[in-house]
């Protein structure tokens, strides 16, 4: 009986650690929307988001599950509370990749990034789905080591997210309004992919540690 | 002993409803920051929002306490486990706030939102911070119908996004290219403040029912 317990608290990391693989292919789908005005691509990811959800649900099922019929306390308790944690920034994760597809399929015929803003967002995209990556290898791992190289690459976003508004607010920004209103946007969405990404992993450190981040967890 | 149990669930029900109302202050006060550029202000709820962190962190700690060492099941685990969200719902909601105001703060001593665009950021800002006192009178009183009156609100700030987003991207505006992306970015803030008010108030329902709403949870 507590054998097949321990199964199911192992079964939870695994479903964490795919649900994490499946929100990296929706931030990598999206981006590849993005940057090739592709619809069909968008609306994959707008679709493909139901099955993020429905991740969601069953973990946070079998979560409450084992809450009501385990008892657990201690290291198993705080477990479970931080996966009902993570399948939530799991989720949100999900639903932004589908605000990076809707903004790609709003301006398709057109690619809604300027040339000259493409490595920019390129590179903040892949900011965020490495990022994503890592916080899967700390899921899976327990790695508390990766978990603070994960805190680094929020820093580069920060960078980039920087430039992004400096060209655009420059006088001789020549793209006009709609192109700065979307890539402050995007600029954003892939900020919060990122910040859930370091949140995902200090919740594991915390397991790991039992201590949250210097920063809040 | 038991007794005692039953005050502290009452009592972190009082705690959610006093930091539902830091939160309220908080979004009143960036939205008075922005629209009369005031310095002080935005500083002030830049700084406040350690008090909204702490209360987390407090209200937090109470429920991993009673989660532990009560070992509650049925209604009490949920009760817990949905306070635990909460709680996560009104820090970034704080958060939230401070974005508003650092905006603000970033064009004193000009007003960041052209004349003709106040009306619709006031509105916006009124509908958001009325949906943060819903969900306080929500979780107080778990007033499910109040939950529902909830989501109707979600829909107007969804029309005024939309109405902010026609102008700022129509031919003759001429404002240029900074205050249209303060104004998106400020309109994505209450926005994501009004969800997560309408997230407050579907896991009251869910505590009261025990069903999720049609929409996610």
């Amino acid at each position: 009986m507590r054998d097949a317990y321990f199964d199911q608290l192992d079964s939870i990391v695994d479903d964490l650690v795919a649900m994490t693989h499946e929100v990296q292919t929706a931030v990598s789908r999206s981006t590849r929307a993005l940057l090739t005005a592709s619809a069909e691509v968008a609306e994959r990811v707008v679709s493909d988001d139901a099955d993020v959800d429905a991740a969601r649900e069953r973990i946070e099922a079998r979560c409450f599950e084992l809450l009501a019929l385990q008892q657990p306390v201690a290291t198993d308790l705080r477990m479970l509370v931080a996966a009902l944690r993570m399948v939530a920034d799991l989720e949100r994760m999900g639903d932004l990749s589908v605000h990076v597809a809707k903004v790609a399929r709003l301006r398709v015929p057109d690619v809604a990034i300027p040339d000259e803003l493409v490595p920019t967002i390129e590179r903040m995209a892949a900011v965020a789905e490495r990022m994503v990556g890592q916080a899967a290898s700390v899921i899976a791992g327990r790695d508390v080591a990766a978990a603070l190289a994960l805190e680094e690459s929020d820093d580069e976003m920060d960078q980039l997210r920087r430039s992004s508004f400096r060209r655009m607010l420059a006088d001789d920004w020549p793209y006009g309004v709609e192109p700065a209103v979307d890539i402050a946007l995007l600029g954003r969405y892939y900020e919060r992919i990122a910040d859930h990404a370091v949140s995902l992993a200090r919740r594991v450190v915390y397991l790991v540690t039992g201590e949250t981040a210097p920063a809040e967890l």
